[in-house]
């Protein structure tokens, strides 16, 4: 599988070092504004993959891409500061994939893309929107509430003394402080969790808390989101057929339509298999339109381009 | 992690090979009372592990299973035909249980007991009671209905287009004729399977025969079980704490007790760290009672020892 | 890749149940002159590959084994008693190539042959010269010395305190009396093994005897050639260009010509990339020609056909 | 295994999530002198393992180490530059040892450790000194050539077309330009390599040059030293007894005493196990007295503490 991975800051180059360890490609190739980074990291992890097995990576420009079966594209303008700006990073960066989508697409119209870029609902819809009917929704995978739910199962698994495989809960909705576990859905081993337990509702809480924690902490986040995308990446190299929230645009999902939220999805080879339709309460139904409205909102407050 | 089989047929005898080529032991004992097979397959698991990472496997008496950490019992007396008379082979094995349970309990008193042998709920229950109180329920485990779980979850994936771990889905009670897949507590990737639809429940019918199918087409199994049993050793092993259908002693469990059938349980380095009690339909409820009234009336009709 | 495995008897199967649990094929089909048998064990490992990652297998006429990109060969006529009677083995098996390899390699022209049957340096040969020249020499590869190898090396590893991975030493020539350590080239993390002392030739005498000792124990021996044939089939499947002592028609090595014997050879996609000439000391050269001649004359006794 | 990563710059962070990446450690502590960098990536790494297996990652200070298997240690002043100042680098990283190991060295006196500072052959031999006796040298393992010799041998096996296991070539002596191939002990699947072919020369010289590379292009090498770190930690973990060539302070190696370089050790649990003296040239072996002399007029020169 050749994989295509466009930028390389600290989240591109931590999922470059996550495919070379798990052997995820037999080809990487890193794009990046600044090709000496790319260059470099692209030698650095060749290297790094002659201590197991030895795989090919190389850095080139929009075209070296061509025939790739994965586009990941972590490009980002800086995260501006304060995190209030979030809308500014939307906009900065809608400007950054309406240059880049067009290109990727003449070169890759048939990969599968993954988008990791942030605020990651709404630029998996503009990846959508700039491929200009090229890409299906099916092939326009955005990162979402993946690694949300992977924070939220460990919480979970910790509580419950089971195994995080054997843990089916979900945050779903906006990547963002919109997000919810839908809780209505969630089992632990085939057990339903008891939605009433206070524990259970505060982990969620937690949950969306830890990503901020780190931020806090470091400035950033790359590791854990460099696991979720080398996940997907994983689930469609062997056409796992397996489940993952993530983003992708909803058509009539509990009412929603026309907007990149996170809800659970089938993933294989060529991208989204099924989107799953799982019950939710009627609480937590309003809560997907509530995230619904802010990502959409956020769409709509962009410059036309 | 020190390992002993006892009983070295032809299920025993897949079940030290799935050991080996997953190494899911450090050191491995075999024990059966035709010693040169049991010495000729220790030196041929030995070799065969040669080829990716050297383990210890020697042949012995009961005497050197001394600070195994698991025993997996596969003794049996041969099969009976037809296979009408399993209550023939209950009684045959209850009497090679009342013999050897005491003294395997004498030399691993701290072990987790892996029950394989048929009929494997009986049997598991008798391995308790010739315990004689040294081993509590939790550290014997019938091998029960987890492969014809997995039989069904594949059947399922394949129909709902899913990967079997996000397929929860199990078949409950007797691992036999009168065993019943629980669709109340069944979903695909957190949605769950609509138990009306004709198919899912067919699938449960021909998950149960497809024991059958093997056993009339080559006379036995054996891989399929030895996975299974490789599985639980596995999450023993690494104290996975993931969640199997596993027979063990019920006690209220909607209303049964004291018999061993299989229902979801979590396991970990000291066997069975909870049992889960899943939502099941009234007649699901009936039918595991079902289960238990033809386990126990196997159990009530061997001649006291 | 599909995988096509001719003879379900002991060895036949335990490679079948080794592909399974090392998931080195995505289709296996099981051909035997016995059908319930092969069709009794493609369901058992079927349902085997359920408790991990789900796989094809079935059973079929050689027809069914189009398009595989490995046929494995494990036929056999039953090994006669006593084993005095090799000879005998040999012409019962040349007939029942002389029939299997021409249907064989007309349904699959472009697959990699891996030849198990014994005597195994004989049945390579026999099984190029029964595909009548459609086979090249690079895709007819016998099992040989590779457990041989195995054991050896696991004999030096302990000896020496070095991880077998790191122990250069072939067992070379013939899979059978003849066969010879390689000392002149053998290596432990690329310190030279000292081939004057003692105990290091001594170690190629009880690797030898391994196998009898297995044999004289259990009756056959499957395990360990299951395992040594599952590492051929892995270095095909991921074209590793893994080295392997392997049975291979051997063109002016070190002398020899127009036989079958193993030597170290480069495994991939294809078959054997490259033969390796090691160096060899004059007495090892010595008993390289006396395997020859023990093969060859065991070649030249059979009747034509 | 509890393992303590002291120094989270660049090089420990990539350590850091390798280790989470390939589940190396039961337990990770980072200890850093920005706790708020440590703290953050502690909790990144903790989400990381969130999607495969769950793992404890904390920060902390030095007595948060209390316990480790292995201790790695990156520590470092920031890199000079020019690199010509390289020996200005060893006097401040000498400051910092000297204050750290003493500290380290109290908390877990019975620990393995692993120094990946620069210049690595000097800081290992100082770690060994500020231990005042503590470490044994078998428990004091320098990165050293590792990474040199890994892309060497992916270098060798393109040019032979061999997997790179069956490679054994060692670049030995220094980390630094002195390292040399040694070729004497140099094969291919057991195959002399040929050392008169100037192809096989020119690639140990490109081997060394690959990490300039990487250093011009993004300024600092981080992936390669970390999958090295983590194929040596992996070694101790398993107690695989693997061969590796790491810094070691040598003892009449060659005629080589009192300084440590990198020669082929055999690693396990309680680190290094053996020395392998492997045959070397006259030409090679001065060469090593070469890198010896550098790398002891480096450790004079600093000042006494």
């Amino acid at each position: 599988m050749k994989v295509t991975l466009v930028g390389n800051g600290r989240v591109g180059s931590a999922i470059g070092f996550a495919i070379v360890l798990q052997r995820l490609a037999d080809e990487l190739v890193i794009v990046d504004r600044v090709p000496e980074a790319a260059i470099g990291d692209a030698a650095d992890l060749a290297h790094a993959s002659a201590l197991s097995q030895p795989m090919t990576v190389r850095a080139g420009g929009v075209e070296a891409a061509v025939g790739s079966d994965v586009v990941i594209i972590t490009a980002s303008v800086p995260a501006p500061r304060p995190p209030a700006s979030r809308l500014q990073l939307a906009e900065s960066n809608a400007r950054l994939f309406a240059e880049l989508i067009p290109k990727l697409v003449s070169v890759c119209p048939e990969a599968v893309y993954l988008v990791v870029s942030n605020p990651v609902d709404v630029m998996t819809y503009l990846a959508l929107r700039y491929s200009r009917g090229v890409l299906p929704p099916a092939r326009v995978i955005g990162a979402g509430t993946l690694i949300d739910t992977a924070r939220y199962r460990t919480l979970l698994a910790e509580y419950v003394g089971i195994h995080t495989n054997d843990i089916r809960a979900y945050i779903m909705g906006e990547h963002g402080d919109s997000q919810f576990p839908a809780l209505s859905a969630a089992s632990a081993g085939g057990q339903r969790l008891d939605s009433s337990d206070p524990t259970i509702a505060l982990l969620g809480e937690r949950a969306r808390g830890e990503g901020d924690r780190v931020f806090a902490a470091k400035g950033y986040t790359n590791f854990a989101i460099a696991a979720a995308t080398a996940s997907l990446l994983s689930a469609i190299a062997t056409h796992a057929r397996s489940v993952f929230p993530v983003s992708t645009l909803l058509t009539d999902y509990h009412g929603v339509s026309d907007v990149c939220l996170s809800v659970p999805a089938v993933i294989g080879r060529s991208g989204i298999l099924q989107v799953l339709k799982v019950d939710l309460s009627e609480e937590e139904i309003k809560k997907l339109h509530h995230s619904a409205r802010i990502v959409r909102s956020a769409i709509d407050a962009l410059p036309a381009h």
